[in-house]
């Protein structure tokens, strides 16, 4: 199913699935028989140390999740990106492009890189992954930066605090190779599979439509009923075997999101307890960082997964949203994720699907979707009263959550210092 | 020339020159016929009044310099503006539309307004202008306006300050009709064409080119220089009547800028004293508002000059740029707004003339294009240094600007108290 293109390492993928944006889906895996030599040559170049975040996008290029870039942004991607949220292609058409993708390095490293046309990127422990080809270094403004990605430069903003304060005040861009497959060896690398093996995995599974959920909470009973139901759509509009993809994020998380092992011991207790069928469902990582940068970041989640082959993207309240770092609010309009959603450039192809708000009904004593003629018999669990109820060992209301699922939770919360386990203002959400 | 469509007031232009945006040059003005009645109307409904700078705005939409925007904008014009800089038209193509054009109300005229589908717009003064129809309010959430505009949300933002800050927390869209033209009775009237009245006196001088000079700043002979080498290229290119459209922009400036009537004197003695030829030069002046939004304010300028039928733009460095408001540097890169201009969605048609540096040459004792070679014999004369040479009467450099120009801006900065003529950090631009 491959097919050589001219830039190689670059390879087309086809299948009956939706087409990866720009057509061709990128892979910048340096091919077996090249590597050696190519590593050899890296060594030579003038290096430049990733960060663990670096990392994870290195990965997010490399497999593909962002084609048709092939590379850390140069200038004018991420001109595009921050003012356009979109790439034009040659052709014209547009691909989105929400969240600019870009390394940065300090003035020392700059230095040292001098006129090269490429450089060696190193893991944080020194081991060499990749090179970086026919790059170009540029300006870091990290206001204009922040300012543009999230509609706000206030202190307190978790990846802004984690990754652009410290890094350094040049952006460097260029074309990827990968030398080695990235591998965290968390014990979850197994569930990281590359757009290109979900694609193979559709494929196998004869699967007409895909529909991908993005999350970063545990799953509760709300979430599954939202699942389940969009199935049971999918089923009606004739599609007669639709693929979930539910697709936990496994790169950078702020510090109170429940870490990703726990999440995917719960998500795999869930389809334990038949809350999601195993047949239809395929639990996978997605290995992007998180921006929590609302209607902004929710465009990069639903891109991503078109390149992995999804054609139907679920959105809720407040995607990628978080609570305002120094007001008493939202950051974002909770609406605007959704609508911000169905107007971006290049996402015209994916089917949107706006969530249903599920709450618990104290009458079905089961989550439900929310009905607002009997408002009063619904109970809200955000985030906060979950963890709440799991810090006191207090069970939540019968049928919120599976209870296979609860426990991992609570076993969490419980080997945690109590000053570890801060309230976060976020209801339960994607 | 013109042909009634679907939209009563909207009209039709057809010309020789490029195409509005949406393809339909938006005219928002009641018919004669209707304006009594719809007048009448009009009194009956709840009342918005407007700030000096919304009846700017007005005017701008009302004329169709915002084809093919039909109206302030509704909630989802303004996130496609806000997030994508562009609309994306029912046919599937985008137009940009960089700045969002809103009308900000507070609290209590919300309360007024309450269930009308219609209101009436009236000027600071109480005169009744316009109606705005099957209106929409939603939230004015002011931080992410300005961040994702401005690319900062450092206090001292001209526009920010002006108009953003002391304006209400909800904005007001829908469908405008104007019911009188938008007179200032400040002896310039005269200058204000409107896009339809500029397509036909582009028609009447035969233009096969119009090369748009977006400016607001007294023009020197750098300026004249760019413009009448620009129309050399264009004769070279094989056009046979080019014509310049010099226009600077009438709406609001900042406190430090030259007020418009100076302006206007100053380019007038400019045409009389023959450093531009006023056979192929029309001088008009722009309604808009001045945002010193940069990279994305420059869209709005020359998106704005595609309605008036310009189908070249000339752009220098630091377009619609300023001094940052509290760092000792430009607010902008001062080239990303042309790279921006060239990136952006729907400015496709539009040919972008990238600005030669022009600077004072010391040897030839003119303004000539910049010469990195023999950089020491050139002169950069900043507009610091320019409202120097004015205040303390020293003449500047023999060559730097027409004597008649001169004098205007000398007569100007004497009438000035010391402490009203602030030195501005940015240099003499566009």
């Amino acid at each position: 199913m491959q097919a050589p293109v001219q830039s190689s390492p670059t390879s087309v993928i086809k299948s009956s699935l939706i087409e990866p944006d720009g057509g061709v889906l990128v892979d910048l895996a340096v091919p077996e028989s090249e590597r050696e030599a190519k590593t050899v040559e890296a060594e030579s170049l003038p290096k430049v140390r990733l960060t663990k975040i670096d990392v994870e996008w290195l990965h997010v290029i490399g497999e593909g999740w962002a084609s048709p870039l092939e590379g850390f942004m140069r200038e004018a991607e991420y001109l595009q990106s921050l003012h356009f949220n979109s790439l034009r292609l040659k052709g014209g058409s547009f691909v989105n492009m929400s969240l600019p993708i870009v390394l940065a390095i300090d003035d020392e490293t700059k230095e040292i890189i001098g006129s090269s046309f490429d450089v060696g990127l190193v893991r944080p422990d020194g081991d060499l992954i990749a090179i970086l080809r026919s790059i170009q270094i540029y300006k870091h403004n990290k206001e204009e930066r922040i300012a543009r990605t999230w509609g706000t430069t206030a202190p307190g903003l978790p990846y802004v605090e984690e990754v652009i304060t410290p890094a350094g005040n040049w952006l460097i861009g260029g074309d990827l190779e990968v030398l080695k497959p990235i591998k965290y060896n968390d014990g979850l690398d197994h569930y990281r599979l590359s757009p290109k093996q979900l694609r193979q995995e559709f494929d196998r599974r004869k699967a007409d439509a895909v529909f991908a959920f993005q999350l970063r909470n545990p799953v509760h009973n709300g979430h599954a009923l939202l699942m389940n139901d969009t199935r049971r759509r999918l089923l009606e509009m004739g599609f007669k075997n639709p693929i979930l993809l539910l697709h936990p994020l496994g790169g950078f998380t702020k510090a109170d999101d429940v870490p990703l092992d726990v999440r995917m011991e719960q998500h795999s207790k869930v389809l334990e307890g038949g809350v999601l069928d195993p047949e239809t469902t395929i639990v996978a990582i997605f290995p992007s960082p998180m921006h929590y940068a609302g209607p902004t970041e929710v465009q990069w989640h639903a891109k991503a997964r078109i390149n992995a082959g999804a054609n139907f993207y679920i959105v809720g309240r407040d995607p990628a949203g978080m609570g305002h770092p120094t007001e008493k609010r939202d950051l974002y309009d909770p609406d605007h994720g959704k609508k911000v959603l169905s107007m971006a450039p290049g996402l015209e192809k994916l089917n949107i699907l706006p969530f249903r708000v599920a709450a618990y009904d104290t009458v079905a004593k089961k989550m439900s979707f929310f009905d607002p003629s009997r408002a009063k018999e619904f109970l809200f669990i955000s985030g906060t009263k979950m963890r709440t109820y799991a810090r006191t060992g207090e069970n939540p209301p019968d049928g919120f959550m599976c209870p296979g699922g609860w426990e991992v939770l609570v076993k969490y919360y419980e080997s945690l210092q109590p000053e570890e386990a801060t309230p976060q203002p976020a209801a339960v959400s994607s």
